[in-house]
């Protein structure tokens, strides 16, 4: 009987519980519509509104996080007896509530603050391309997450705790592992294709496409690839992104009449992140375990998406008739050139998003030493643009002519995202591991090229839509492809990919 | 030294007041966002995820209001000596705070929950034609509604509680008076109009207008009225609406390739409420002094612009060389055929959407009778459908043969929405109480004519708009008009018109 009534107050907290989760949930997914149409649909004039509607929202969601009531509600059910499920709700809420409530609200209103000054500072200095406009800013905004992770974790490094904000279940050891074998294995690589004489149809795509026919094209291929339209919705948006819940997950592309290969694969890549959320369970939305895992998985599927199947040649084997017939001018293009044109490297670019899959994460090692040394105060931020340009001409043989090229050309740092950077990477190489594993089980180069993606959609969704949040994300990796993160299959991956392109 | 102490703690308690008012405000905001979003961008099956994020918000600010907190700031400031500005703000966030806090949540919810299931069998008996479905459902709401008013003020008569919902500075006497004098002076004049033998150029606008150049045209005309583009879009909506902040403020409309005028009406009379909606006052946004006073005042400013300026001669001059470029096959089409037809008196219709300005208000006033005897509990729901038709017959001489095409045709009562359907009529009547006097100051015929809409704008913006809810209804509709509100000049208008139209 005792037992019986421990289960039932246990149920009963847990009740009580969830329903303040998902009202925080709810919130939180409001703001994520006000977002989505901030970037899709508001008129300019529309800001000082949207600021505020935003502020405010973001201000409830803290409080209920932090609220002494939830905590307590943490307390009690950590002592209690609860199923696996229900643990794992408690675990995700807990790190968020530990978090949100270590750092003084102060702090966080000052981070917002600044973050809100600096975002005008770094596109004034980007477009004077003057360093020093967004250096203080910079240096101010360095200092306040510093502080921040000083308070999250006083004994911890502060860049790993700045990180596990963005990845909370890879530790900061397993990025530096995975980017340090990017790094030794991809600089020789990237070499090698540089001096190669190989001629990719790296024209098969030019000419002038219409934005309307790319854009009836790109619901096309979404349609083909299993988009599920009654739960989302395409637009444009300047900077492509993905946004919802299971139940309305949008995607966004844009359009560049002379490259229709940006758009397609862009708008793959959001698909990519889409799917995934609208994968997750309809019967735990709202929870932890309605919910996606963090960057670097979701990345991953996007990546997934884009790399594995959108620039295969099997994917170009499919794809390129439906294309010629909606873009005459393609008629003569092999599906050899596609692939090539899909595929080309592009050894003297500095811009980070329009790098191939190859130099991107050169890209990223560049800024994940800086960011790593700034947070450590093992640079000054004066010195930024210097290392920046000394790093591209070591890891790409280039070097910016301009800061606005180089070390202002993100925004992330405005925005006081430190230790973001490589959850790109991190998702890249999940990609390449979790391809490896599908192919164990799946022929995916035979289902593309015949458009069978359900069985694809249906492997993914089995071992990691359908789960959220229940399981953390090393063991969500483990579970899915049988073992630790490892950049070994992205680099055999590329290897073999570029070597057989560009004869290297 | 006590005075200044007194005062400083004032402007503390004040400050922090506006504080929660703000955010409540903006928590309110941002489910209109939600909601707009919901009716022209969601996909169909964002519903479970959307209904969830809304009702979150909504107990938020349903928190917002109630909280002790907010009930002690009320109670301190209405002792304190308030500028008028500020007295103004705690007597509009008093009178919200005391109507939510009067009504317990157990009955709150349960009204949500009833109207939720209320609206699928409203639907379902619409569509199948049978009031037996909708009619358990409807019973239950207005015994909920009637507890939900006697709980706001047990002694008052519960109809009039329910209109002040909607309509809280003008009380029923008010309503009652305008709707009496409108019904002894309409239905004369709607039988004369019916008997006249008068032939307008009805079909002037008959063939087929495609949506794209509707749209082109419709946006067109946005433009030259005045809306301001940078704080505002334009979209579709199967039911027309506008919504949103100063800051933000959209407009939608609906296409009939048949019916060029109607989404040009309708788009004009949304431009109405878009335009007070942009007028209102940025310094005080998120407050009620930032905030549009209620529906009577609203649909004033929509009626005025579609009725007062769109169904004018003097707009048709101005209009119709430029509706003839965009669709040629209206070249025959003289300034007065275009104004009658614009001006037709459908003597047949049984749809209070698609009525006329003069039959209209007899729509709304069998609305008006039904509801207040269904409140009173003086008529049986089972008789709604009898009398309904009884009325139709007695007040505009048709006689509905179906019930969806009577009493089931408006969805409001399945909101639970009792007390709402006046405010249509009051926001005419007070269009031209308003026409009489802005025509004291200015030729609004000859400013129309010439395109020159600046000078209107800024007498409605001046009298009107700024003011928010600086005001109370019957305050602000004195000192904008001179006197209280009045169904004289809207009789005078419409027997001068349809007098002049029909030789009546």
């Amino acid at each position: 009987m005792a037992t019986d009534a421990t289960e039932a107050a246990a149920d009963e907290t847990y009740e009580e519980f969830l329903a303040t989760v998902q009202r925080l949930t709810n919130v939180q997914n409001a703001a994520g519509v006000l977002n989505w149409d901030q970037e899709v649909m508001m008129p300019e004039g529309g800001t000082p509104a949207r600021s505020q509607q935003l502020s405010a929202l973001s201000a409830v969601s803290h409080e209920l996080l932090t609220d002494d009531e939830t905590g307590d509600y943490l307390d009690a059910l950590e002592d209690a007896d609860l199923d696996d499920d229900r643990a794992a709700v408690v675990r995700e809420v807990r790190r968020e509530h530990d978090r949100a409530t270590s750092v003084p609200t102060d702090l966080v209103e000052e981070i917002s603050k600044t973050t809100t000054e600096a975002h005008p500072k770094w596109k004034q200095a980007r477009e004077e391309d003057d360093f020093s406009i967004f250096a203080p800013t910079l240096e101010k905004l360095i200092e306040l997450k510093r502080e921040y992770a000083e308070h999250v974790d006083p004994d911890a490094d502060p860049y790993a705790v700045l990180f596990a904000e963005y990845e909370p279940y890879l530790d900061l050891d397993t990025a530096e592992r995975v980017l340090d074998e990017l790094k030794n294995e991809l600089v020789p690589l990237i070499d090698a294709v540089a001096d190669s004489d190989a001629e990719l149809a790296t024209d098969a795509f030019s000419g002038e496409f219409p934005e309307s026919d790319q854009e009836a094209f790109v619901r096309d291929v979404l349609d083909e690839l299993g988009y599920d339209w009654d739960r989302g919705r395409l637009d444009t948006a300047p900077h492509p992104f993905s946004s919802g819940t299971q139940f309305d997950a949008r995607v966004t592309t844009r359009f560049n009449e002379a490259d229709p290969m940006g758009a397609l694969l862009s708008t793959v890549h959001e698909f990519g992140h889409a799917t995934y959320t609208q994968g997750l369970p309809d019967d735990h939305y709202g929870t932890p375990l309605g919910e996606s895992r963090d960057l670097s998985v979701h990345e991953s599927q996007s990546r997934f998406w884009e790399n594995h199947v959108g620039r295969t040649r099997a994917f170009w084997e499919r794809l390129l008739p439906a294309m010629q017939e909606r873009f005459p001018q393609l008629e003569g293009v092999s599906v050899q050139q596609a692939y090539e044109a899909a595929n080309q490297v592009y050894d003297d670019n500095l811009i980070r998003v329009e790098a191939d899959e190859l130099t991107y994460h050169m890209h990223i090692i560049v800024r994940f030493e800086i960011e790593q040394a700034l947070i450590r105060g093992e640079l000054d931020v004066e010195d930024v643009p210097e290392v920046w340009n000394d790093k591209y001409e070591e890891y790409l043989g280039i070097r910016p002519d301009t800061d606005a090229e180089g070390c202002l050309q993100d925004i992330h740092w405005s925005h006081g995202s430190f230790g973001y950077f490589p959850t790109y990477t991190l998702g890249s190489v999940l990609a390449a591991q979790i391809d490896d594993a599908i192919r164990e089980d799946l022929d995916v180069d035979e289902l593309v090229r015949t458009g069978e993606f359900e069985p694809i959609h249906e492997w993914l969704t089995d071992t990691v839509h359908s789960e959220g949040c229940r399981f953390t994300t090393d063991d969500l990796i483990e579970r899915a492809t049988g073992e630790e993160l490892t950049a070994d299959y992205f680099v055999d991956y590329v290897t073999e990919k570029y070597g057989d392109l560009y004869g290297v």
